[in-house]
């Protein structure tokens, strides 16, 4: 499972206080406590300096992240100018977060994934706004794998993202992005599914444990790359047990490495 | 989820010395203790005392079960004679915990099943022995689900078990009771699944994480009752947490109550 780390999100009140102040020591710390809990990539979004100080803010943003870890980056923006200012300072292959399959948003994304040759985080979601049917995300997701595999975007580097919403407002809304994730499982072999889980409990008591939960049935459901804190040590926990039980983790060691380190431990009782 | 309380099994070790000492003040309280967390049956094994004394063991088991709660119970012995004592003491609907595909056992367990109008566990085991892959599981299904009905027993008692191995010994193990969920909710409407969530932890470290991560991914599958240990609180959390988010708890109204009684509480940092 490829672990994007969320934390670094300006909508969030304390990152949002240390982007807009450039507090370099409290993002390197967010940074490298996701790295050291086991993220694969950084999350950066600096939207809350506003647009015209975005593409400055989100470069610095991603340069502090990777000097402090060494960690590719998820680079999340709807700016087009920030996106392009952070893929210019990125080091490796970045990741980007994301495209649509809103047309203006996709024809001004695509040449960006292509000049960068980065991942990309395709939302299920079209000109016909949220999507309430799994039909929906089906055919935006036919969309987007047909048009970035036609500009010649590796099926490797798409990860399409269901999009979750919260459980409160519609009961059928976990199991459409199950659906979706099964969906392009079996009809687009080597295209990747990824999703930020934390929507999912938007409005219900306990947010941790709904999303240790649905990080638990996307897993089952063949999810392979997720958006989500890392910190948080019971859901890393669940999702070493679930690629144990799954068969993703041969001859369990990464399990039996993480209890050999401890890493499972706070759930023993 | 209908959940079969497993505690009271003579062959763990503090249970099997309740047992034997016919101890019924132990045994209340470990009956007690799973209705209280969400039991709607208790499993009674009382198979450490022998085969001779099985008979009286079980029926005594049963009945201090039944005194202490007034709940159900799942009868669980592989001897036809306890098995009958314990029926003919039980009441309101019993489960027999199992039948199986075995010919032998499939003929001395069904007139009990029928004359108790009992629900059953029926486990997908024949007489070429453990099953090794998917196919052996779905073949005894159905030899199960058609010879089970053709005796009048109702879809709706009927509770197949994959049977569950250890993915420390097969990597498999868990992706195949998976599969046989699903094979039984494709083929089988109205069938029931079930198992003993524990068997895939058996020789790995923190036991309880992999069972609690087991019964989400069974739960994603389609599983719809559970032989296990409802006083493991995070255990039953996160089944509350699985409900809600796969729509099979309306207006997450099962969530929201256990929120509001504290018993999800535990998992939040």
């Amino acid at each position: 499972m490829l672990i994007i780390g969320e934390r670094i999100n300006s909508t969030r009140k304390s990152i949002g206080a240390a982007v807009k102040a450039h507090d370099t020591d409290f993002i390197r710390q967010e940074a490298l406590s996701q790295a050291a809990a086991g993220a694969h990539f950084l999350d950066c979004n600096g939207a809350v300096v506003g647009v015209e100080a975005e593409p400055e803010t989100l470069a610095w943003l991603v340069q502090t992240c990777q000097e402090a870890t060494g960690l590719p980056c998820a680079i999340d923006s709807p700016n087009p100018g920030a996106m392009e200012a952070a893929l210019a300072v990125h080091q490796g292959q970045p990741f980007i977060n994301s495209i649509t399959a809103e047309r203006e948003k996709f024809a001004r994304i695509l040449p960006l994934i292509k000049q960068y040759r980065a991942k990309v985080v395709a939302l299920c979601l079209d000109d016909r706004g949220i999507p309430q049917t799994l039909e929906a995300r089906t055919q935006a997701a036919d969309f987007l794998v047909t048009n970035l595999t036609a500009a010649g975007v590796p099926l490797d580097d798409i990860y399409l993202d269901p999009l979750v919403f919260p459980v409160s407002t519609n009961g059928e809304a976990g199991k459409q992005v199950l659906e979706t994730i099964r969906y392009v499982r079996a009809t687009y072999p080597g295209v990747h599914t990824t999703c930020g889980l934390s929507n999912v409990s938007y409005g219900l008591p306990v947010r941790k444990l709904l999303n240790q939960a649905f990080l638990v049935l996307c897993l089952g459901a063949g999810l392979d790359c997720v958006i989500a804190d890392p910190t948080d040590p019971a859901l890393m926990a669940l999702l070493y047990a679930g690629e144990a039980l799954l068969g993703r983790d041969e001859y369990c060691a990464n399990y039996l490495a993480m209890a050999r380190q401890g890493k499972l431990e706070q759930r023993q009782e």
